[in-house]
């Protein structure tokens, strides 16, 4: 850390600062310039580290110099990470086609949709048991029913599962039937449910919050990790923005920091950034051109009698025309279906 | 809702928008104009139903003209509501002065402050024991023993209690002690624990999420009442914005907004908006001036040795100039302590 | 527009209303529901209408129908436009390679740039000869000798130029040199100098402003378009929001919208975004998949040297790498070089 | 500056850094610590500098250490300054209460509204005759017709006038009837209309931009200043933000950190923000308890046929409810009519 004092800091603040930075077990390094004084503290920040040093009198601002995280850091591990789903490899080339319903309506309708996605390249099938809704008055999900239907249609299908937990309470049941479990961007900081994944011992795929810094997505990713679970994909769906004609901003820049800072490997969700099917599209591939390794996109045979999110579904024939174009612009980023 | 239909859409979209809205159980209202056909959809709004209409082919846009929430509303509720913790009033006419530690360290410390604020016109203490932290490696809580020195302090100064649950299989011990069951920021959309919290009976502190409308802040709150806790408090600790002097942006607007839409009291939070002690006591009085119910702060005695959020506490003599200010703005909104 | 009434609005309330949408030389059409009354005012809106009918009491909201432009519009003009500059198309399948130096700084150095940009593929060349700096201290270009030299890189390599111009006293000097006039973003709702670009009958490249919606961003290109100037390009270059590493958050939403709003080409800007080379072509490719009709990036052959944003500048040896990558993704989305 | 080495930066980086740093003129201080190697620059530093130091290779990130304005700050001048505008005192203990129509939209109406806000004790009126609006078919103000008209409501009611300069080519013109001239917010970062203003000598109302920090806003009052006019005055009036409930979010804490950070006057603007009437009386409030020097608000004695901004206009009762309101909250503040 770098200790900036306040103009005109005389030696008695510095001295009391040196002392601090001493009890915290580092060691002072101090530095007059012109303007200010900086004393730079040598020696492992720990989190707590900064704060206690910038709330001292005549401190006028604290520079941490490492990343706040260890284990999701491509310092602490080089080279691109690969997760394995069931079979199926995200990063390090491979890329996640992750497709399917918003939430499990009924068994008829998953069951078609399951097929279809297989039919057009998906490798991996979403759909909601447990849906985190805005309304406490809208569709919760049909629960443990929903994750039956699920493992019918990997049965079926082939499909290894993508599902959401939101309740620390209900990771062994999800972990039961799923092979990948999704932490939702609304829980992206909801730490007792990251502890929990964490313990799983299954492959979690965490999306950033609407208003999260490429930092603190990665602090959470650090929560699982820190549990011994390494296998973490994160997903990129969009920042709360003023713009009214999307739902969220696809943050293409997050996907490009989050591959630069961190080995894990890290995919888009166009559908709830856009909100409208109209820009699911142009979206996907954006993501996957700013180093994506896959997506995961909403698909509905009959998107008007969706119960949630109906209006970003893609129909089949959008579905078939994305994965045209995936296909050649994976080819282009050298990646292949996981 | 009001379903406008594209420029030229002929009158076999207009058939298949009203025979949807029929099987909705609503009536259609068509009104053919010089550029667009608007069909108004009469009867009561579903939650699913402006996305299921928005995804019939032909349809441009769909208008809701209900607000999403019923119970939080104005409309049901005319009057300010009052909301009573542990004796103390807040809402129509009473105001919450609510000052503490960010978290309960150490007996000794968290007792200190409790008399500092007390002395100083605190009407009720506020500490976590559960805190929600965005690194796995910061100071996490004491748990229960952190409860219990609350419920110590309470005992001793008379001030009821408001502390964080961040887990819904820890809201009934949290019960036990706490006056108020607070629900941070980021757990405002985490709708397993609004559930929880509703069903506890207990009084709610519920902060508005760093990228929330009032809508969406009034839905989470609606997940409460909507269990039968009808006693819910809103509290703004600023939004997510791109200006790095101050952590996050008080949003006075919400404050203004929530008290027009909703008849629940709404209190500031200028500590974690600020993230600097220099700036919280302007904050604070800007809440109360734009309407707030009240205030909570953090309050350290020795802030360069908290184990959290050190530079926006407030030491016992910014806290008392706060408090001497505080109860003119009060006076002029016509608002006594609670 | 449809005026929908606040509940339990009464029969003079209506009267009123009614009697101001004609007033305005528009029709009115009353729709009573089960909460609500709405009225739709059917016929030209003019821009003034929907806030005059807003401002009526009683009224609760007024929603307009049409887009608030009309020459910018796909409505008005289904096909994508094409604007050529000194020769090379941009839009309906032609793509812009802008590259350059951020400022001419000298002679030597933009010969150098200009040459390689040239040699890599460029078709047009970008250099500031008036510079918009945040602070009056900062190099502000060197005015009508940047020009020359400009105008010299262009008998030289054959590349057309592209040149901000900031002062509506400039555009006639700017434009005896340019081959197209750039509008920055800071300068995107500076509508005396929009007016006098569309006056200047020069292709014009106006930058999104860091925080307008795409509606804003299309009514400054009709401030254009209706002086009778239709050779308008929008570039993209970043929103402003909280990631604190990068300096603008590239909004591919913004682009993929702008494509469906409207027929004018679109181009990307992934240098002012980043703000950091390390980001750059993942930024631009990710701009192009979402449908940009090419690209405007910042070149250095020494960055540590430039007067004014080195740090995003790309090096020789990137910008080959980008435009390898870019010749791929271009043939992938069915455009070729202007 | 603190120039911050990659991690593993060997001793030719370190020494290539070093010699750059002494060629700019400065010192340079190396600190080597466990995880990264720090070089202290130390000297004047210049705008320029950190770009160029960022852009060496083996330079992870630089840390200015001085604010990058100066004649703006507080270091420069420590008391609050005042600027007196045809006789009323701004700062320092003095309020601006500036009242008065969005536009001047014909005599008559503007010599109504003037006399009201005289009436209910505004101290100075404004008025647009020339309005940047976002629409080139919106009424545009009615340019010297409008500066007459403003002149003769001062002639009749003693009130200054403050209005606002949008054409560099007009500032001439605006100051011949202006008392203060003031810079839209859109135009912020127009620094051509800034230089000009900065030579006109008249006092200037410098709104801040919907998306500018502190920092820039105060770089652009650095402009004026630095032209030798140090009569500006600063004025929020809101972020763009993704609440739809307003128009802006109005920003506290920038007016707060304005206050703090340089010693000009600050004026809140609270019409603009909430672009509804419901809502500016508690925003002007606030303004005032977050430290605004006064306020400016709109007032219209029939919003509903005004040619801008009718919905957030103020009534008469409004506008008599808030002076009430204000006088209070001044007195608090320790503030009186300028």
């Amino acid at each position: 850390m770098l200790v900036i004092l306040e103009a005109g800091a005389d030696d008695s603040v510095v001295a009391q600062v040196v002392e601090r930075i001493e009890q915290l077990g580092l060691k002072a390094h101090v530095s007059r310039g012109e303007f200010r004084t900086i004393i730079g503290a040598i020696g492992e920040e720990k989190a707590a580290f900064p704060e206690q040093l910038l709330s001292l009198q005549g401190v006028e601002n604290v520079v941490p110099i490492m990343k706040p995280y260890k284990l999701a850091s491509r310092e602490f591990h080089h080279a691109d990470s690969q997760v394995a789903v069931g079979g199926v490899k995200i990063g390090a080339g491979r890329a996640a086609l992750i497709a399917g319903p918003c939430a499990v309506e009924d068994r008829a309708s998953c069951l078609a949709i399951a097929e279809c996605v297989k039919k057009q390249g998906a490798n991996l099938l979403r759909g909601g048991a447990f849906k985190p809704r805005t309304s406490p008055y809208s569709f919760q999900g049909l629960g443990r029913q929903g994750l039956e239907i699920l493992a019918e249609c990997r049965e079926r299908f082939g499909l290894p599962i993508v599902t959401e937990v939101t309740d620390p309470r209900n990771v062994e049941l999800v972990s039961e039937y799923a092979d990948m479990l999704q932490v939702g961007a609304r829980n992206m900081q909801n730490f007792v449910l990251l502890a929990e994944v964490g313990k799983a011992g299954k492959p979690v795929l965490l999306k950033r919050g609407p208003s999260s810094t490429v930092t603190e997505w990665l602090m959470s990713a650090e929560y699982i990790l820190s549990e011994g679970n390494r296998q973490v994909v994160l997903c990129e769906r969009g920042s709360r923005g003023f713009e009214t004609e999307v739902r969220f901003s696809l943050d293409v820049s997050a996907i490009a920091l989050a591959k630069h800072d961190s080995h894990l490997p890290v995919i888009v969700d166009p559908s709830h950034a856009a909100g409208r099917r109209e820009v699911v599209i142009p979206l996907a591939l954006a993501g996957l051109a700013a180093g994506a390794d896959g997506l995961i996109v909403e698909v509905h045979l009959c998107p008007e009698q969706a119960q949630c999110d109906g209006p970003q579904a893609l129909t089949e024939a959008m579905f078939a025309e994305l994965m045209g174009q995936v296909k050649r612009v994976l080819a282009i980023m050298g990646k292949a279906s996981g």
